[in-house]
């Protein structure tokens, strides 16, 4: 185990690994705009890849899954800061952990933490050493005065060891599992579709049931129901998903995040 | 007629084509983020660009056009990428058509096509060659999958014949034409102006009707009606346009896409 | 005084410097990409970040206010354009602004002056130089006619000397003062929470009241607040911003820009 950050695989000249943003603070107000201003004084040739600033406000939860659905397409090295942050200003701590592949920053909160799950976490770090902050420092806007910097000097070859003492343990967050057949939806997209907790099963052929008496088949694509028609799919993140082709399955069956899908045997 | 990819005209030094992203995946979810992850591995000195995430689900239209408007805005060879598919997953092509000046990637399903019509296409290739794609390959994301590292493949200097077959045919879009001074409401843009299919009057001036019994004049400018007024003039695509100044014809109208615009006489 | 370009104070290797773009053009319609598509051929190894998109249309105020409170973050000698812009198409100047530490480039409407204040002026440019712009100039879309290109050509070096005749005068904005103690909000952002234009008080100590019988007391983040409770905060612009922990503050108010917020003796 090395505490020194991984190395890019790329053949890239820069000398600099590229950043991701994902934070609850859309794309209306300057914050997104205003961290990736900090990145550029200090990490001006590093490239900055938002994977979302659509997370709902506060929900640790999809900010994690939505990292956790992200992060193994980036390359070596690359630096995760994640920004959903309802305990800003208080005590709550600022961590960096370090993976074999990646660097991730962001409060701990657990946001980190289905990208970055304990047991591939090869370093944790408090982020306590002021150095690297913005002057003063705002009670309510880390993202721009702790998150961004600190990426940039990731980034730009600053060791996570540099940033403050190692930690033992950090807050987790795990995904509900799936018990006896009977999940849950964990995600709603853009789309209306409806991830669930449920990994494909194995002959992939399946029924499911929703809301007390809706079944659904298992189809092999969102194109082999008929228009209109609730289906569910393995999705691309290798879970279950379901859909209505060229429609909404949220407005459709009015759900929502927790409800209970069945796995009919 | 070249089989190769056309070169770049810029003097940047980067060997590297831009590459731009036109999807109805919005920017909530971290697809839009995944696929510039798989650029940014394959690619990594490519300046990606995005076109517009916020094309309506499904609405394979709407995406050619807003294409079609921006295409001719960008460097000479630049990969443009589109992903509008309702029918990812099923038998629909792949495909990358070459113009004399750019390249495009994106389903066979036209939505490549107003930018890129058959009459300006000087190669036509059907992706089947799956070196350039990730493996597994999802059923529901090929903007992931495919499209993204095909992309990052030709902005590095792949040739389109290298993806696979040429073709001789593939699926056309095309825009309604207006017949005897009728036309209609083609796309309607974020500020409610409602972009017709009408080309601009040989005097510049011009009346309307829409919806039975309302007429509006041709004006210079958004500027030189009054406020809150209704007003039609030539926009940025050179088409006749309706709006309300400092308002929203859209709401004003209850309009929608197909609705009919007569010209007067 | 110097009529030459700030140097970019960063390390890279780049001669190029920054531009932002802040506009109310949203991102769904492809007019922003088309900006950066224009910049991308002028300026190839410009970087452009997004301030924002979200701007209300026509809201000049709120365009100020977001470029006042992003300016400071960026390197120096960065080209910041901002494009809200109801009178485009009539006789309002096109305007460039220099401080000594970035270009400012937009309508002159006033959008510019909150970040780029006449005291802290050191020149004031009209666009008049039709070189630096697309032909023919549409009468709908200066971000793409106008303000990209001429930005393209600022960030590659173009003094703004180049960019037509030295003026006296230009449209400023001011924020509203408060006054005896009543301030008002001026900002609302994607949160809900409530930007005031009142200062932090000395001791930071203080009691608001809002919508005549509503009593807030400043705390020191948002965290300190209990769940669903009114709270107050000294937020990132250094102003007295109102909140719900966990919530929206303009719901629960049914707040509006402009209401008058008092601070209590």
């Amino acid at each position: 185990m090395s505490a020194g950050r991984p190395r890019p695989t790329s053949s890239r000249k820069s000398a600099s690994a590229a950043i991701t943003l994902t934070t609850d603070f859309g794309l209306s107000d300057p914050f997104v705009g205003i961290m990736k201003g900090v990145i550029a004084q200090r990490a001006p040739s590093t490239t900055v890849i938002d994977v979302s600033h659509g997370i709902a406000p506060q929900d640790v939860m999809a900010g994690a899954l939505v990292l956790r659905a992200a992060e193994s397409y980036f390359p070596a090295g690359t630096v995760h800061v994640v920004v959903v942050d309802p305990g800003v200003g208080s005590a709550r701590g600022a961590l960096c952990l370090q993976t074999e592949r990646a660097l991730f920053v962001g409060p701990d909160n657990g946001v980190l933490t289905l990208a970055a799950p304990a047991a591939r976490v090869r370093g944790a770090f408090a982020i306590t050493n002021e150095t690297f902050c913005l002057h003063p420092r705002s009670a309510t806007f880390h993202g721009r005065d702790v998150f961004a910097p600190v990426a940039a000097a990731l980034a730009t070859g600053t060791p996570p060891t540099a940033l403050g003492p190692r930690l033992d343990n950090f807050t987790e967050l795990s995904l509900p599992e799936p018990a006896a057949g009977v999940g849950e939806i964990i995600y709603i997209d853009h789309f209306g579709n409806l991830v669930t907790n449920l990994p494909p099963p194995t002959n992939r052929s399946a029924t499911l049931r929703i809301a007390d008496d809706i079944t659904i088949d298992l189809v092999t694509s969102y194109a082999a129901g008929a228009p209109g028609s609730l289906i569910a799919v393995v999705n691309s993140w290798n879970l279950i998903e379901i859909a209505v082709r060229n429609g909404s399955a949220r407005d459709r069956l009015h759900a929502r995040v927790g409800d209970a899908v069945r796995l009919l045997p």
